[in-house]
């Protein structure tokens, strides 16, 4: 047989001696309230504003862990040992540089100005020919070494596709830096002082998983095929672009601009968007009723990077969230802010440039991305819903001269 | 604000106030029963092996109208007249040509031997930031046009690829061909005699939609963030990808090359398969329990390319679907060929190379995903299923030092 059904230990397709569950017809839109599958991965408690990974609170794993241990945290189950970490941390340090014709790649898509996201789709995809394992049947060890290229190489795509833009030439990975680190490294030619390694380490871990969110659900419904990491991931991208996802903290940080620029009132801001019918990007989420825990944490970055810094997009962000949650009530409602209301500022006083934070919330969320999928595919099962069909079922052909 | 959020006419997000449905927490893992939308697009009937495309049978379809007429038809609701077919037409092949730089990434893939499907995925990707509506929401009429513009390249893009890794120039698109013929001219370099080009334009239309199939939700679920058709068909291509999915027709090909150049039986490769624990590909279907009515049509194609050509794929191909379905009784169970089974040998017959029907199914079928974005687009709801936690949640943090 050929690499593509081997290891598929089935006769026929294995659906087929399933037994089918007992649902109505009742249609569920958005999915709402339809479970997909067990996940050990991360569990949100949204009225208590409460999320951990594998049984560990965020807080903590933020505070005390780096990047790369939340990384090993989320494909093996548990935090590792020194050795461990010291493993993995070599195995995705060694992988972190590009084939030369991927710089190309992101040189053409450059010069025609390209979002990063569209850089960071098309980078992923055209990696996977170099993979050494691109043929295979993508089993756990498979997609476990793909997951960990793909890994350590978006941070140099995002850095090298910024750089392209800017006119400058990529830079080498630093071998003494952490992964984040050596982003910032790589993005802006220097090594970032304490407070901003662990601020963008910390953002990193805090976007790392968060259940079934349509991302994460697009690559493992993609994986569900025994299609490979390459596309699980690609597709993970294109869902985390549109604003209803991960586009919006770009939209946040665009609104603070947009303020600055302007010498508006925030609240003045804030007015003529609601009197427009438009949305406070950065406010509100389906699973949490209280403020994101991630939005606290955030936050307080963002505070202490202004407090060496440069202050007024941390009290932009404020002045906003007291208007909202507290004079207009929304946190009452269950509308507070979430994750992406205090990324936008942190990634700013960084030096980061706007259209940048949602592929950095990519290269962090694509680990979540990998993990479910990893996880998914211990027990695989193709997803395939249904639909109801509303139309026609016996229309009379009526040839072109006719019609 | 910016563009990104422009026209998303919320002031927070639409799903604070819609109802919440009333599920258990019981795991729909495939989500085989769960009817995730309404659609007028395909009717599918597997008990009795019929399809319809907007209420006309796909019988029909593929005998008296062109894929072009499908794609209107899809994206439209109705069939064009003349002149309305004529203007889309116009426009699609207007859109046929490829910019420089997406040629010179795919050179570069062809010289690191990708699969055509990767080159397909990254190709498409490479194309958004030379769409004049790139940055603007994706509202109908800019999905519409994003979409027209990928379905009139997707074609291009394969047929330049393989040009390409075989160390050929692509070929211009022929002004006079049809999207069927065109593909098949820019492949060989010929332009087919009327049986290939009619062969392969019904080959066409009976890929072009098929429910909610696993790369037709991806579409959707991505699109459902509000990301562009190029992130939507970007990711469907990536499931397409899968063995469980769109793979398939390359290994029933594969199949019957290895049964060729072995000399085989091939009842006596069936049982070695079977004996192995290994699945026949081509056979079984989630929906079908008879038939699958494409799989009638493109054998009728595969015999009559028979007829004025080799005969033995054919021949392979009952030889093999006699033996199952009647000797082994599978088609009494409810398992019988699907449309995976026959196309391949009618590409083969085209003088197709078999790791290009894979794309070429996703070239039919991006025109289904599109059509279903448009369609779930008229009222958009995030897609956002649940997962149930079934792991610790109260781990206590041990420092790395201490593990």
């Amino acid at each position: 047989m050929t690499h593509l059904t081997k290891n598929i230990n089935i006769f026929v397709p294995e659906y087929r001696f399933k037994k089918q569950g007992n649902m109505s017809d009742e249609v569920h839109k958005g999915l709402d309230d339809v479970v997909v599958a067990e996940s050990q991965l991360s569990y949100i408690d949204g009225e208590n504003g409460q999320l951990l990974y594998c049984g560990y609170s965020i807080q903590d794993l933020a505070e005390y862990a780096t990047f790369e241990e939340v990384l090993f945290l989320l494909f093996e189950g548990e935090l590792p040992t020194k050795e461990q970490l010291d493993e993995f941390t070599a195995t995705i340090r060694e992988e972190r540089s590009l084939p030369d014709d991927v710089i190309e790649t992101l040189r053409s898509l450059a010069a025609v100005d390209a979002h990063p996201m569209t850089a960071l789709r098309t980078g992923v995809s055209a990696l996977e020919p170099h993979d050494p394992d691109q043929r295979l049947d993508p089993d756990r060890n498979v997609a476990l070494s793909q997951g960990r290229r793909i890994l350590a190489k978006m941070p140099t795509i995002l850095a090298a596709y910024e750089r392209l833009r800017l006119g400058k030439e990529p830079l080498d990975p630093h071998p003494d830096l952490n992964l984040a680190a050596n982003f910032l490294y790589m993005l802006t030619g220097e090594e970032p002082d304490e407070i901003g390694a662990k601020s963008f380490d910390q953002a990193l871990t805090l976007h790392a998983d968060h259940g079934f969110n349509a991302s994460t659900f697009t690559a493992v419904v993609i994986a569900s095929t025994r299609a490979n990491v390459y596309s699980a991931v690609t597709g993970g991208i294109g869902a985390l672009s549109g604003p209803l996802h991960g586009g919006a903290n770009q939209d946040v940080m665009e609104m603070l601009i947009e303020i600055d620029e302007n010498g508006m009132d925030p609240i003045e801001w804030i007015e003529e968007a609601r009197s427009n019918g438009e949305r406070v990007p950065g406010f509100g989420h389906r699973v949490y009723k209280v403020k994101d825990p991630r939005a606290e944490i955030l936050q307080e970055r963002s505070r202490e990077l202004a407090d060496v810094g440069e202050s007024k997009w941390y009290d932009y962000t404020t002045t906003i969230e007291n208007y909202l949650a507290e004079d207009l009530g929304l946190t009452e409602n269950g509308i507070a802010p979430n994750v992406d209301f205090y990324s936008g500022s942190v990634y700013y006083q960084l030096g980061i440039p706007a259209d940048m934070y949602t592929p950095i919330f990519a290269m962090s969320r694509a680990s979540g991305w990998i993990a479910h999928v990893l996880e998914y595919q211990e027990e695989n099962r193709l997803i395939r819903p249904l639909s109801k069909y509303t139309g026609e079922t016996d229309n009379e052909f009526i040839s072109i001269e006719e019609r």
